[in-house]
C-alpha cells in the first residue's frame, strides 16, 4: 500500500506548459530583472505562490519535481501549511517589525525561541549556540571562536591579560595581535564566500579567482572508490594517507592551524565521501594535537542523510568542538558545548543582528514539522528505496550512472555522469529540477518530504534521460 | 502649535517600573538565555510587543525613551502599524516559507520587490544592487566585486581568458590566481567583523584581537576641531594632509588598493567627520588613480543625517562606484551603477540565498512610511532643533558636552563625555536609552520619527545626568 502523500494538492506528475524552459511569462520576467539584478546565474524563474510540497512552478505554469530543492534549502515543502501558520502568527510580525541587536537587546522570549527551535535539535554535547545569518557568516564565526580560544590556550589561560604590543599591533593588521595562524580544509571542500571561508573553499577556481586570499593549508580528502562496501581496502588506506597528511599539516604550516574543519560530505566538491572510521580519525587526531574540530553540517545537516545531523552517523566518542547549520535549518549559526569557546570578554564575538529571530521562528515551525511527520526516519526510509532502485538502473546503464554513491545516507545521493550538463538539462525537458556538484556530479538534494512515488517519478525520468541523451 | 505624534499610543514620558534595571523578570530572562547564549554584552532585555514608536519596553514594565534604537538599526518606531500590515500580508508569508536561491531561482516578484523598496531609493547614478544579509557581508560583497574588476582592468578587459596559472594558484590561495591586492580603510573606521571587512576595521583593539588579519593598508582620517565652523582653515588642512596619506598609500602600498572604503561620518569609532570638500577630493583622487571608491552607509544610510545617504550631502560630481547598506534599511547590499562591476563571468559573485526576500519586503515598507510621512525631511528638521538646544546646554556644561558634532546632519549628534559609560548607565536612571561609540562618545541615533517632544525629554534627561553625575 502506498503511504499516504504529504501534500495532497501536488500534482500527479511534473506539467510542463512550456515548450522550452523557460516560457514567455518566464523569459519576459527574467529580462524584467537582469535591468538591476545580475541575472546570468539563472536556472528557473520561479512562481512560488503557485509551488506546492515537492514541485516548483513557474510564471508560465510549469510544474517541476524539484530535487534541487534551492540548492538544498528547502526542507519540508513549499507553502508547507504549519510553516505558514507560523509565518502569519503576531509572533512572527513582531519578530519582522522590531528586529533586534540580539546581543545588546534581545527579546525576552528570545531564549524560548531558541529551544523550541534551535537547541531543540542540537549535536550531542553542544548545547550552546551562536546565532548568525548563512553558512558563510556562521562559519567564520566558528572560525573566530577557534583563534580567540587557540591564542588564550598560548597565552596561558582566559585571566592573562593582553599585551599593550598585541593591542596595538592588532590596530595594524601586524602580528602578535593579527596572530599567524590558519584553518587548515580539505581539497574540493566548500565552505563559503566571504574571505576567511573562501580562503577555506577549494571546490573550483571561478568562486576563488581574482579574489586576495589567506595562506592557509589545505590537505588532501581522501579519494574514495565506489560502491564503499567493495573496495574497504584501498579506501582505509586512501583515509589513512589523509590523516597523515592533515597530522604533517598540523605540525608544519608555519601558519599553525587553529581548527580543521571538514564536512561529512563534501557536497559542492562533488559529493565526495569519507567513512565513519575516517572522521573518528579526524577527531583522534585533532583533540591529539590540540587542534579544535568543526563540523560543517550546512549543507548536510537537518535529515537529509536520514540522520538529524550526518555526523550522528560517525558514532563519535567526543563531538565536534563546533557544528555550524544554515540551508535547511532556514537560520544559520554554530553550536559548541565547551563554554571556553565563549571568548574571555563580550564584544570579541559580536555584531549588530547576531541572527534573525523571523528565521529562527520558521526553524521551530520545521523542527515541529519534522518530527510531527517522523521525517527524518522517513527519508531514510525513501533513500534506501530509491538508492536500491538507483543501483539496478546504473546496472543497466553503467556509462551514465557512474560511482553511485550516498548508500545508506538517506537521500542524499549522487553520480558522475559523462554529459552532467546536458543530463540536467534534458532533465527539466521531462520536468524535474536537478543539480549538479563539482565537475561531473549529478546531486539529489529532494526535500524531507520526498516519498516513493515521487522516487519513482524521478526513476523513470532518469531513464527517459539518458535514453534522450 | 506641537506637530502630531505619529504614534498616539506612545507615554508621554518614560515610565520606571524598576528601582534598577534589569527589574526582576528582565535578569530573571536573562540568566535563563545566558544558559544556551553568550549575553556579556546584554544592555537591556527588551519587550518587543509591549514596545511603540521611540519606546523600548522591558519584561518588568519600564519604557525607555530609545534614542539608540537597535544600535542605529530600527527606522520608523516599534511595532510600526504599516510594516505591521505589509509583515502579515500573503506575500510576506509566501516570503518567508519558500526562501529562494536568489541567484538561480528569483521569484516572479523580486524585480517588483527591489523597484518597490531598495531600488526606488537607490543613490543617484547607482541604479543595480546585489543584495546580501548585513552590512558586513553587503561589504565584502563589494569589496569582491572591486578586486574582479581591478584583475580584469589589469588582464586587458572582461574577454581575455585566465591563464592556467592563475586558476591553479588561486586553488592554492597563492598569487597571481589570488592577487595580493588590497582594500584601503580609515583609521578608526569600521566595517565589520567577518575576515575582509574586519582587516579594514580599525575602531577597537577588542574587535580585531587574536583574529589573523590582511596587511592592507590604513590612511589617517582627517582629526577635525569643532564646532567645524570655527576651525575651518586647520580642518581644511588637515583634510589636505589625509588625502594626500590616501595617495601615497595608493601609489606605494605593496598590495596595491583595489578600492577605498570610507564611512560619510565614522559611526563606531567616535562619529569622526569630515567635509563634503573631503569627499570630493577622495572622489577625484580614486578616479584619477583608478582605484574603486566604496561608500559604506550601513550606519549613515537611509535618513538619519537630514538626507536619505549621507553622501547626498557631498553633491559630488561624479557617484561613487559602489554604496553599501543595511541597518535601517533592514535588509543589505551595494549599489552600483557600472555594469562592469557585475564580473565577466556567472556565479563568481554568488551564494545560496543572496538576501532574503521578507527583509526586503519590509524594506519597501519602509520606503513608504519615510515617503509618507516625509520622514528625511522630518529628521533635518528636527535635529536642527536638537541640535541649537544642545548648543545651549553645552555652553552651560562646557564639561560634559565636548565636542559636540553633527550640526546639518539631521540626528546624527555625538559628544564626547570625559565619563561616558557613567553617563550612558545614568541616562537609563532617568528612563532614556542611550548609545557610546569610540573611546568616549556619546551617540544619539533616535529614529526617524523622533519628534520635538521627544527631543525636550531627551535635552531634559541630559540636564539630570549631568548634574547627577
Amino acid at each position: 500500500m502506498a503511504p499516504q502523500a504529504f501534500f495532497k494538492n501536488e500534482p500527479d506528475a511534473p506539467i510542463l506548459k512550456s515548450a522550452k524552459l523557460p516560457g514567455p511569462e518566464g523569459a519576459r520576467r527574467s529580462a524584467e530583472l537582469s535591468e538591476v539584478f545580475d541575472t546570468r546565474s539563472i536556472n528557473i524563474m520561479a512562481d512560488y505562490p503557485k509551488s506546492v510540497g515537492n514541485y516548483l512552478a513557474t510564471p508560465d505554469g510549469d510544474m517541476l519535481l524539484d530535487v534541487y530543492a534551492q540548492i538544498a534549502s528547502i526542507p519540508v515543502g513549499y507553502n508547507n501549511p504549519h510553516l505558514a501558520e507560523i509565518a502569519s502568527s503576531p509572533q512572527m510580525v513582531d519578530a519582522l517589525i522590531n528586529r533586534p541587536a540580539l546581543g545588546n537587546f534581545p527579546s525576552h522570549d528570545w531564549a524560548e525561541i531558541l529551544k523550541k527551535g534551535i537547541l531543540k535539535v542540537a549535536p550531542k554535547g553542544l548545547g550552546n549556540v551562536f546565532t548568525a545569518l548563512a553558512g558563510s557568516d556562521a562559519n567564520e564565526l566558528a572560525f573566530k571562536a577557534a583563534f580567540i580560544y587557540r591564542r588564550q590556550q598560548e597565552r596561558g589561560g582566559p585571566d592573562v591579560a593582553f599585551t599593550e604590543e598585541e593591542l596595538q599591533s592588532a590596530m595594524n593588521n601586524q602580528k602578535p595581535g593579527s596572530p599567524e595562524l590558519s584553518i587548515l580544509s580539505f581539497r574540493t571542500a566548500f565552505h563559503g564566500r566571504l574571505f576567511g571561508t573562501l580562503s577555506c573553499t577549494r571546490s573550483k577556481p571561478i568562486h576563488k579567482i581574482d579574489i586576495p586570499a589567506f595562506d592557509w593549508p589545505q590537505a588532501s580528502f581522501p579519494q574514495l572508490k565506489y560502491p564503499l562496501d567493495q573496495h574497504a581496502t584501498e579506501n582505509a588506506e586512501a583515509e589513512r594517507a589523509a590523516l597523515a597528511e592533515v597530522e604533517h599539516l598540523i605540525q608544519t604550516w608555519p601558519k599553525p592551524p587553529a581548527a580543521v574543519i571538514v564536512e561529512p560530505i563534501q557536497s559542492e566538491g562533488g559529493d565526495n565521501h569519507a567513512s565513519p572510521a575516517f572522521f573518528r580519525g579526524l577527531r583522534a587526531l585533532t583533540r591529539r594535537l590540540g587542534v579544535l574540530l568543526i563540523v560543517d553540517e550546512v549543507q548536510t545537516g537537518v535529515g537529509a542523510t536520514g540522520r538529524f545531523w550526518a555526523h550522528d552517523h560517525w558514532d563519535l566518542p567526543h563531538p565536534p568542538d563546533m557544528v555550524t547549520f544554515s540551508k535547511k535549518a532556514q537560520t544559520a549559526g554554530f553550536y559548541y558545548g565547551d563554554h571556553a569557546l565563549r571568548p574571555n570578554l563580550p564584544y570579541r564575538q559580536f555584531n549588530t543582528w547576531m541572527g534573525d529571530p523571523a528565521r529562527a521562528l520558521i526553524n521551530a515551525a520545521i523542527v515541529d514539522e519534522i518530527e510531527r511527520l517522523d521525517l527524518v526516519r522517513h527519508t531514510a526510509r525513501v533513500g534506501d528505496y530509491l538508492f536500491a532502485k538507483m543501483e539496478l538502473l546504473a546496472a543497466r546503464y553503467p556509462d551514465h550512472f557512474r560511482d553511485l554513491r550516498g548508500k545508506g545516507q538517506g537521500t542524499f545521493i549522487a553520480f558522475d555522469s559523462p554529459k552532467r550538463d546536458a543530463f540536467l538539462a534534458k532533465a527539466k525537458e521531462f520536468g524535474v529540477n536537478i543539480g549538479g556538484s563539482g565537475a561531473s556530479a549529478v546531486r539529489l538534494r529532494p526535500m524531507l518530504i520526498f516519498q516513493e512515488h515521487h522516487a519513482d517519478i524521478l526513476l523513470d525520468a532518469f531513464e527517459k534521460i539518458v535514453k534522450a541523451l
